[in-house]
């Protein structure tokens, strides 16, 4: 049986979630070929980036069915995801076009429940030096609650060729 | 035009990692249904624990398109979800039944790149409290070489009812 | 021999280094009878605190070569000794009369070398929560230059009586 | 009133912490004379390295007044400087002896009460790249207990001659 008459299948039966899903999923897969996104797991997360002025970058990402955890809320690794996803696309903004930036550590605090509508990323630098960057980032709920705190290390790197 | 319809028409024009990833998508919508995973990310990381003795868990994923980020390399969001369950997988299994854990801290260190056919996730208790747990957890590749260092808090609270 | 005989052996042939480090120790002790410090290593490390508006803490401390590493750098036990003295003592400053609290981890991000005369830790409060403080540290040198910034998670537990 | 009046006039009235702390400062200034330790606050620690194989090294310090803070328990920060002091001490013999590592960062988990006789820190390696070691530190009661548990990140770069 080809792919499309598993999803068909799939579909007739499925729980209205499980369309939800499966409509986010067919989203994700466009968002790549529409070059939204560049990775699976941004397009999967719905992730929209802007860089604001000055050395700051805003992540936002829609709360979906797709991030949450066994108890509803955002999960921890997808709160990582995000935050290491904004705190690196504000490395590589900050470092010379021939360069990459390697996350080397990170950690995060996790302070409140991530459940709302959307939540947003803002990442800051917090020292730019030649061979490695220091950043900070922060997750929000709609409600302006802080979720989570992280702070990165990012490893200046020859990019290949 | 409705859903089922929808991903035939992408299906029909997909490139052959679309196609991969469609899949993917599918058979993690059935790891959901099967209750081999209870979480979507968990399912779309295809994650399979297995508790070892003393103390000890252990999580494989295979890896997949799904996983990786613009240079083919296991995400570090995502090495840190693998971290972030398997520690907290093993942090619940260490607490009293009307007892849950959350993760109140993270802090993970990368060290090699992810690549290969899988990777597996070892964690461990580094102290058991009776309020909180700190956790560790290592990422290996198939060829045995360390990839990620994490170590965690967990917060022990009573459960919702 | 008795103690006083043996400072007494001991400075006559001192050098000048070891007769400034003798004279900080003297200050030290005086410094722990008139109240200055409450801790033998708070007044060893001439630390001055002074509460900011709003929720900000600001300690300073000078150079001196008993902080100094083998590179005649301030030691990175020692800006940690600053950092966790400075986001405790502003914890302790958030938390009702009858409670205390302890420090559960710290992160500390090291991005310049600690010269000059003096350091300045500035402390910031992240997350307030009913058992849980989480609190940002900064240490500056006397020409503005970030050489550490920490983030740390502070318990709150009845205080002993 | 030169130095040593000043001493003896302060030790004629000084309580016995006073004198134990003035006797444990002569001391850490002969340590530092005799070649014991290399930096006053690894003096004033008592602190004593040893190596074990495989990449593993071992420090011990005794407890004393001068580590503890105002609760009679081990200062988090003279922890910190244990910890960081035994994994960069690791750290110098794992380089080649034209190099220099530098501490980039180091996140400690405090688990238990630092009380008893004397510390004990183990250091061991996580990661040992060409740029970069990733280290671990646990610091012991003689209880045997686990006070707290450390990882660490050291830069390797050229040692200045």
């Amino acid at each position: 049986m080809d792919l499309a008459q598993q999803w068909s299948e799939f579909l007739i039966e499925a729980t209205e979630e499980e369309r939800e899903v499966a409509s986010l999923y067919l989203e994700s897969l466009k968002r790549i070929q529409s070059g939204k996104n560049g990775t699976h797991i941004g397009a999967l997360m719905g992730i929209k980036s802007e860089f604001q002025e000055p050395d700051t970058l805003t992540m936002t990402i829609p709360n979906t069915a797709i991030l949450q955890n066994s108890l509803d809320i955002l999960h921890g690794g997808l709160t990582a995801t995000l935050l290491d996803s904004a705190m690196g696309t504000l490395a590589f903004k900050l470092i010379p076009e021939d360069k990459a930036a390697v996350t080397t550590e990170m950690k995060i605090n996790y302070v409140a429940k991530g459940v709302g509508n959307e939540f947003t990323c803002v990442a800051n630098v917090i020292h730019k030096g030649s061979k490695l960057l220091v950043m900070e980032g922060k997750v929000f709920r709609d409600d302006q609650t802080l979720i989570a705190h992280a702070t990165g290390s990012f490893f200046i790197i020859p990019k290949r060729v």
